[in-house]
């Protein structure tokens, strides 16, 4: 096919800004990973304190035998966002990410993208920095030592967070497979982490005023059983994110004060899964707002519940949009059509061929 | 920030095909308007044909004061595909497209997307598809002309798809905007189209066996009136497609047979959203596999009440993506995170800006 020079160009309304893998990568390291950890932060608690504003729906999941693809949308007034997420176990076997993500950002008042992104790396890093929100505002004071159990992709994304939003130096790590553990930990120690690696999850508890929990099994399993949480610890469960996957035993639960993101989606997905469902939870932004009461007590268990919610990618989203022409790691897509006259679209069709329209 | 050479490029696994609009618009001119919708029709037939084996839901929308963001998903045991498509009918004022749309095909083994496409163009060819095939089983047998109520982005394609797939070659234009039926008018005849414009609705009906009404405003309103539709018509639907917008009046639908694609989704947006909720409808899908009747008799009106459903989209999608490699109009996107272990996303990111991972 041969196409005539006077071929017009897509106007600037064609276009969206991409930020791939790559520029994403860049854009991480050019602004630092904690720091960026830190940008996260406040965008998510600037948006869970306005909660109300939010229009909000459980994430619509399409579950097969392998894994599950999952579309999670969430808008205010002014911007509706959505991220393409997946998560299959299997994955790591066969070479690909258990999870991969991307995700847009529009303009409510006319519907158009304003951003098209990689979150892969975004949500372990918006995942990461929602918990060690969480932890600010539940975890004991003093807290100086975190146990991780699981040290897969997420592992170091939640310690670099913590360290930048609650102070935590001291990491004791367990993985049932050693090597993941041996990965993080020289992981860590490069970022200046005073790292103990653990033969068992019970070693690694030891000590802990926080445990964060990420594993990646689909299925029900007790990573942490009753006897290896003792008062006053605040329990970061993030790896029961789906029904029929679970990380704790039910008598933590039941000890335990749970703080949650969207209770409608947390009781079909968290931990809370294994609990009655008028069994009482808190609302995180309703802590943050000061709504709710967050630690009751230095003797309390606490426990975040996270499951990962639509509003921390909308967040997410508004973030990195909001650093693209600082950072210019982006390029522009031609995602949109965008005839001279909007309802000629069959037009424009034709002259691209070189034809009459 | 300098990037050490010995960087690592991202593997295939990274990359996903991308169809920018500019590339669309090669791949419907190289295979011809017409065989591209030639294309989509067998296409959407057969997933229509096994309608009970794909996963469905009603589309997701986000609805605001100017118009509605939506997700629309479907899989089924193979491919899941989802599209995001707008409508915000005052765009056009401002220069921009009221509806413009992009999506994405995935393995449902892996959750790894196989395509991210441009779905302006593409969604302006599978509603045509769609129509004509419908009408196909539904219009009357020696059917020729065709009356195009609302003469906007969506008309030529639907003009396009009844010549290929019905034989149409005679068209009636009518618009409340007389530019857009000059604009229409002036492209279909240039399609070799035997084209009359209209000054009134109920000129451009006559003589017509068929009736398109594809007309944008958001609102409940009366493009066809009880008293213009005559016995035998087959009228095809297109505008009424979100809640509190229709083009019919209610005493058409009580004459009419009715035919929809999702009847939890056209209960809602369609035009029986003015019908009580028990009211009878028959689901195309049985239609051609023979589960159920079609036009009844020479004198029945028919009626498509066309909502458009994500089936069409996933449909659309896998034909786009079966035609990649043989057009080559399309550019690997950098969408995915593939790094060398799977666990080690920290590694990657920390190796991307240099430092030590």
């Amino acid at each position: 096919m041969t196409l005539p020079h006077t071929r017009p160009e897509p106007s600037a309304l064609a276009y969206v800004p991409f930020v791939s893998v790559d520029n994403m990568m860049r854009m991480v390291n050019a602004i630092g990973a904690e720091t960026f950890i830190t940008g996260l932060v406040e965008y998510i608690e600037s948006d869970f304190r306005r909660w109300p504003e939010f229009d909000k729906t459980p994430r619509v999941a399409s579950h097969s035998r392998d894994g599950v693809i999952e579309l999670m949308p969430a808008a205010d007034a002014e911007n509706y966002g959505f991220k393409y997420v997946n998560g299959h176990p299997a994955n790591m076997r066969e070479g690909y990410q258990t999870v991969t993500a991307f995700g847009v950002l529009s303009s409510v008042a006319n519907g158009y993208p304003l951003l098209l992104s990689e979150m892969t790396v975004l949500t372990a890093l918006r995942t990461a920095a929602t918990s060690a929100l969480a932890a600010r505002f539940l975890a004991p004071r003093d807290a100086q030592v975190m146990a991780m159990i699981g040290n897969g992709a997420q592992c170091e994304f939640q310690a670099l967070a913590f360290r930048a939003i609650c102070g935590i130096t001291r990491l004791r790590l367990y993985d049932i497979d050693g090597k993941a553990t041996e990965k993080a930990a020289r992981n860590l120690r490069a970022q200046g982490f005073d790292v103990t690696a653990c033969s068992t999850g019970q070693e690694a508890v030891e000590g802990a005023q926080i445990i964060t929990t990420c594993t990646a099994d689909k299925q029900y399993a007790t990573i942490l059983t009753d006897n290896m949480v003792g008062e006053g610890v605040h329990i970061n469960a993030i790896g029961g994110d789906c029904p029929g996957k679970t990380e704790l035993h039910r008598d933590i639960l039941l000890r335990a004060g749970i703080f949650v993101e969207y209770p409608p989606q947390t009781r079909i997905e968290g931990e809370i899964q294994q609990l009655d469902d008028d069994h009482p939870v808190t609302e995180l932004w309703q802590v943050m707002t000061g709504a709710a009461e967050g630690r009751r007590d230095a003797k309390q268990i606490t426990l975040f519940d996270s499951v990962g919610f639509a509003i921390e990618d909308f967040s997410a989203l508004r973030f990195v949009h909001d650093r693209l022409k600082d950072t210019g790691h982006y390029v522009d897509l031609d995602l949109l059509a965008d005839p001279d006259d909007p309802r000629d679209l069959f037009g424009m069709l034709m002259r691209a061929g070189g034809g009459a329209g």
